[in-house]
């Protein structure tokens, strides 16, 4: 289907490329007209019947939504403008360069300007910078009736009308009535005697994580916004929570591999970006891998006796890391899932002491056969590595499951304490108890 | 509020307990029973009004529920088990033990009672499992009159009205209708008139992970489920799949940290569990460090003669594991969120050549500063460790970004391609080359 309009638009038979593209879904024709050059893509995107071409404009990338404003008429703009939802018009307006901005405003009223300025100030990642205006404002004294006549009026241009939001005169929220219940109940009842009172609401400085954390915790589909003297500001829907989610755990992954956070595309970024959120943490793991080569300089007289000892080195180190961040990447995201607490700290202590227990006793009866019976190790250096190798598991599962604890004791954020930086934590903690097991028992320095 | 009703439950004013606990939102209302004690949490349960009762048990944890089902009517059990959402239900069942779900069979019907098995029977993490059958069906010869009598009637009992199902006589899916359109639209026309033909729809045994993609690409609430003969099956509604979302990347979370994944609470887990999800990964990684070790022996008579070349390896080691760990990160999400494709490859080849050569660059000048000027290291030794690092921050890049993009071209799961496989890798690579380069540069061996 896709190949036919291809040809379709090569030979420039608009009139059946018109007929094909409006049978697929919104999203899909964006797709679509993403794959075009910049000229063929105006071309289709004036194709489309209005209702269908601002819902097309909002799926659109920032580049061609750009080249379509430059190329487009005056009316058609505004007709853009005046149709997109505000979250995706304020989204729209961050991206572009200020000359499309102007044309832009030109098209917007006063006061629609002064609400603009006003959404661009919210702090990003905020409760501001994720709502919209398009919601239905109800007044409890209506009638069933009335209200659900005042939503056959205005539900063309809201965002959802699914939940509906009722206001006294000063815009304060006083309940909040779902369509199911409206349309469910006696139509002679009056909103307030349908309504929920007391909803629970966000506020507009409010993180977008605490909100994605709402969502989650009650299935709304919807949820209002209000200031601080509880005015309605704006309403923020699920499928903008559901980009929030992605992005907060994008950027706990990015966190946990020890670079600066990003909602980038990773093929969209520049080189010298993609460098500069990486150097920094790598510069301070490896600083303080250079304390962990000076924990072997100290035992170099142990190390030049039996340089054996070394070949186990990576093994213990590598171990060692890798049974850390198993501990502390399931605190961190049982903390990140509100499934353990500061308060738990004990019982992440007891159960990571015992699985570490099992676990190293395990690797290490695997590792001590290997040695002494398939690799012919003198005995003692045998018992020194796989002695070494359960105090290690041990020491970096506590390490693991209790720093992120810490972390977020010192309102730090957990993700940090991951892998990396566990790791070289634990590389410093197996070299000095590998070294100084070898001492005693080889009795070495 | 909360210590307020605590109090009330203590002295038996079950009376305004009833009154307080009513007001709270239905999620709210099950967390606070998960608080008390089992038979106080049944005295709270039965005090709560039919149509909230179903509600807070669905969001209660299974032990609860479980106790409740003892300790209730047989009358009771059949409210619950007939208003409960048929997903819900089927979780509900999947938990508990045989006793129960005989006592919950027993009052359902015989057609019921072959639904719950064709529904216990779909595999886990597909559509099946996560789809309801509480759905507004129409029929498209309806006008918009009839269609909205029929939602008046039987919406309270569906777990969504906001978008309705339009089938023929034999299930088949004609088209949907949401209930926005159908309430802005003229009553007089016929369903048929405003349906979206050619709905996306999603098959019963498509993989959850694939339903969230749908999701998160168009933005829908919900999602009509069918069979291979294009019956209607169920539908799938977007709070559900909010968790999914979250499971998905739990999942990634885990396995990127070498571990089996599962979608339990860390918390809830045994020890003996948790232990045998880790210590596979830990052996196969350990085995392979061991690998590395063998470098090590190789050139022995290299680090006989200069014992400080092992005070740098830790170093070298863990830089290039976090510099490729950093990369697979990257990657990995990156496919994760569909923004890398396969045939990205040999961008993210020519991206992180680029990038590996400026960190190394940067990394290796501010360890040379510091070993030569600081430290006083000689300088052959100071350059053999900074040119290795270059070395080996540039393949450990090129390692991290490229193996995940193999991984999924073999069909495997690219989350495998972690930090912990590309330190491992990592890890021989650094030695190899630190020590090649220590015989040629200090002219040993």
């Amino acid at each position: 289907m896709k190949e036919n309009i291809f040809e379709l638009i090569e030979d420039k038979k608009y009139g059946l490329v018109r007929k094909e593209i409006i049978k697929l879904n919104t999203v899909d024709i964006a797709e679509f007209i993403e794959e075009l050059q910049k000229d063929q893509a105006v071309i289709l995107f004036r194709l489309l019947p209005k209702d269908m071409s601002v819902e097309v404009f909002s799926n659109l990338e920032n580049d061609t939504q750009e080249a379509i404003i430059r190329a487009i008429t005056d009316k058609e703009i505004a007709n853009i403008v005046n149709d997109l939802y505000f979250d995706d018009m304020i989204d729209f307006i961050e991206e572009m360069p200020a000359s499309i901005v102007k044309k832009i405003l030109k098209h917007s009223k006063e006061d629609e300007r002064k609400l603009i300025n006003q959404f661009l100030n919210y702090p990003a990642d905020s409760a501001g910078s994720l709502m919209t205006i398009e919601y239905v404002g109800l007044k409890k004294e209506m009638t069933l009736k009335q209200a659900m006549e005042l939503i056959k009026r205005v539900g063309i241009d809201k965002e959802t009308i699914y939940t509906c939001y009722v206001m006294d005169s000063n815009r304060k929220l006083e309940g909040i009535v779902s369509l199911r219940k409206l349309v469910i109940s006696d139509e002679n009842k009056t909103v307030e005697e349908i309504m929920v009172t007391n909803p629970i609401k966000v506020y507009t400085h409010d993180d977008q994580e605490e909100i994605a954390k709402v969502f989650k915790k009650y299935d709304f589909i919807a949820l209002p916004v209000v200031d601080k003297e509880d005015r309605l500001t704006g309403i923020i829907t699920i499928d903008d929570v559901v980009d929030v989610i992605e992005q907060e755990n994008t950027e706990d992954f990015h966190k946990m591999a020890a670079m600066e956070p990003t909602e980038e595309n990773y093929l969209d970024t520049s080189v010298f970006t993609l460098a500069k959120r990486r150097i920094m943490w790598l510069m301070i793991l490896m600083v303080s891998a250079m304390f962990t080569g000076s924990i072997i300089n100290n035992f170099q007289d142990v190390l030049e006796k039996v340089v054996i000892l070394a070949s186990f080195m990576p093994m213990l180190m590598g171990t060692g890391g890798n049974a850390g961040s198993q501990s502390s990447t399931l605190v961190i995201r049982g903390m990140a899932l509100e499934q353990i607490e500061l308060s738990d700290v004990f019982k992440v202590i007891g159960k990571e002491l015992r699985v570490s227990m099992l676990v190293g006793s395990g690797l290490a009866l695997l590792n001590f056969i290997r040695m002494y019976y398939l690799q012919s190790v003198d005995i003692k250096i045998a018992t020194t590595v796989c002695l070494t190798l359960i105090v290690v598991v041990v020491i970096a599962k506590l390490v693991g499951g209790t720093l992120p604890i810490l972390a977020r004791s010192l309102k730090l954020d957990p993700a940090i304490m991951a892998s990396p930086f566990i790791t070289t934590i634990v590389d410093a903690v197996s070299l000095f108890v590998y070294f100084s097991m070898a001492s005693y028992f080889l009795g070495i320095g």
